[in-house]
Order: structure tokens, then C-alpha cells, then sequence
């Protein structure tokens, strides 16, 4: 219905995930309105974007670098691993500031009905980092659902035999939520890894 | 947070309406793990496409040439006009197949608390094109919200001297809904504008 030309931009705007036919509708008609440079500007950035961003050689986290920010760091703790799915999941942990050791980036979660293996995530990378017995901790920090459970449990089963210690980050309930509201998986992982409370005399 | 290559596509795909940071995140992060060409696409299209997109000459429509698809094509009926904000609502009326008619698209709707007055509308075209006495009915289909309402009103009085025709399509109920969920404002204009029913004999 659009003309042809506005419809291209429609379809390319809808590849982006997260946009639906209105919203990406609503991106090109604004684009569309706004002055040249707008579209210069964004476009230009896509690719350059696209050009510069690599994968850092030692963790997977995206990085302008050959070795990113995090990895090249001295001050960072280097016995702790935290193993995530990917680059959004390590800057929400970045954000709390509770963590100083490094990452390991594995570039999704297990998924066998979607065709995601083993060897289609940075897992062996991970097993190589664990050959000089520097490293102490592995802590699993994939999301809290299916694939990231999958996932957490594959790699437990394949880390431990290397005699470094294996944890996972605690479910139980959001701090500010309400007990009547938790869903029953959470309430039941909430009594389950329960934690005694100590009382200072 | 994240490194300077990321942030830099995260702010320019924030800069679309309707998309937040935490979608202008996804986007980017989902870009950059796509091969080259997708960016190259995306990016090419949007220089295209705002470089090809001109307005209507005539009636103000997104087009390839310098007179749109509609007012061109010499099987539409020249004697109605239908008065729309944008192009997208131009789009939606085209869905219906129920109007044959030109449109007049004003780029938006009267405004005054983010700027938006009669000069900076497409109202002027409107007003031009009602001199040949050609155009019998104008018909105002601005969004039945204050700003559309306001527009509305506004161009009936700029137009009713002029001897023309003037309506406004139909606010009410929406087919499928329910009058127990209707709010006040639309109910009550439905009461208002209700129609007699004719019973065939």
C-alpha cells in the first residue's frame, strides 16, 4: 500500500528484532520526515559500527580491540570467571559493580530445537582458559530459564572433572517483590536455597 | 557500559521513535553478531530511501515522483478529498477499499503546546486546491483524539465559507467491541450520532 520506496525501508526496519510491522512503519515514516542528515548520521553509524566491533580474542565480549576493556584490565581478578550468554548479560553485571573477575562470553544458550550445540557457543574457549589452574571459580551466570539451565548444567558436568570450583548465580525472589505475585518455580528455588540468618549478640 | 563502538549504534537506533534503550541495545547487539551484509542492506536502504522519498506535489502523500500514485491515477474521484495527518493513516483508509477519493495529507495535527500551528500544516495546498469549485466534499479524517479534534474543527471553519461540503468520519463504537468496556466519551458519542434503523417491508 505504502509507496515501493517507503516500503523498502519498512521491510529493512522490520529486520531488526523487537520490531514489528508498526513499529518499523512508524521508524520509516518518521526517518522519512526528518532532515537528510538524520539518515546520513544513523546509516553511517550502522556500518561503522558493524565494521569496527570485534570479538575480544580471550573472552567473546564484543570489543573495538583485539583483547577487550575487561580482559586487558591488571586490576581485574583473574581466578574468577563469570561465564554469561552474552554482551547484554556481562554490562548488567558490570552495572551492580559486585563483580571483578573476568567473562566468558558463549555467544547464546544451548538450544537443540533451534540447532544451538556445544560447539556452536565459545565453550571450548572456556575449557582452554581453565588448562593453566590459575583460575578458581567458574560462575555460571546463564539466564535463569530452559536453555540457560540446560546450559549451566552442561558446563558443571564438564568443568568440574577439571578440579576448578563450579557455582551458579542464586535464584529466589527479586528484592522489592512480593511473595504473592512469585510465580511457584521461584518461591519453591526461594525455600530451597534458603539461607540461615545470623544474629550478631 | 558498553564499549564506545556498541554505545555509538545503541544511541543512533534510539534516536527512532517508539524504540528505548534497552530495545536500541537488542537491536545493536543483534546487528553486530549478523554477517556484513545485513548492515550494508539496512544501512543502504535508509540513504535510499530518504534520498528518493519526496512529497506529493499535489496532495502532500510520500512518493517516488513528484505526484503520487493516487493523484495521478485518473479512476480515482476527483470531487472528494479526504483530509488525513499522515501518510500511515492515508495507508489505513487504502485498506479498506472504501474510498475512492484524493487525499490531503497535512503532516501532522494542530498543536500548539509543542508548536504546531496552521502554517506549519499542509493546510494552505488544501485550501488551493477547493478553488476550482471541482471538489465537492471534503471529508476530515483526523484522529478523533484533542489534537485531531481541534484540526478538524479548525478546517471546517477555514472551509465552510468556501461552499464546499464538509464532514468527518464517524466516532462510535468499534465493530467487535463491547459497550460494557466502551469508555464514557465514546459511548456517549455513539448514543449522539446514532443512526434510524429502516425496516424493509
Amino acid at each position: 500500500m505504502f509507496e515501493e520506496v517507503v516500503q523498502d525501508l519498512i521491510d529493512q526496519l522490520g529486520r531488526f528484532p523487537g520490531v514489528g510491522p508498526k513499529s518499523a512503519q512508524r521508524m520509516a515514516l518518521w526517518l522519512i520526515n526528518q532532515p537528510d542528515t538524520t539518515a546520513t548520521e544513523i546509516s553511517r553509524t550502522i556500518i561503522d559500527s558493524k565494521r569496527k566491533a570485534k570479538f575480544c580474542k580471550i573472552c567473546g565480549n564484543i570489543s573495538e580491540e583485539e583483547i577487550c576493556s575487561i580482559c586487558s584490565n591488571p586490576n581485574r581478578d583473574r581466578t574468577l570467571i563469570a561465564v554469561v550468554e552474552d554482551s547484554k548479560d556481562l554490562v548488567a553485571i558490570e552495572k551492580t559493580r559486585e563483580f571483578r573477575g573476568l567473562y566468558q562470553v558463549l555467544g547464546g544458550s544451548l538450544n537443540p530445537i533451534e540447532g544451538i550445540y556445544p560447539e556452536d557457543l565459545r565453550i571450548r574457549d572456556l575449557v582452554m582458559r581453565l588448562g593453566d589452574g590459575k583460575v578458581k571459580e567458574v560462575i555460571i551466570a546463564t539466564n535463569p530459564n530452559i536453555e540457560g539451565e540446560a546450559t549451566a548444567s552442561y558446563l558443571a558436568r564438564l568443568i568440574a572433572p577439571l578440579g576448578v570450583k563450579v557455582s551458579r548465580i542464586a535464584t529466589g525472589l527479586p528484592m522489592g517483590s512480593d511473595l504473592e505475585f512469585a510465580d511457584q518455580m521461584t518461591l519453591g528455588k526461594a525455600f530451597e536455597a534458603r539461607t540461615e540468618v545470623k544474629v550478631e549478640e
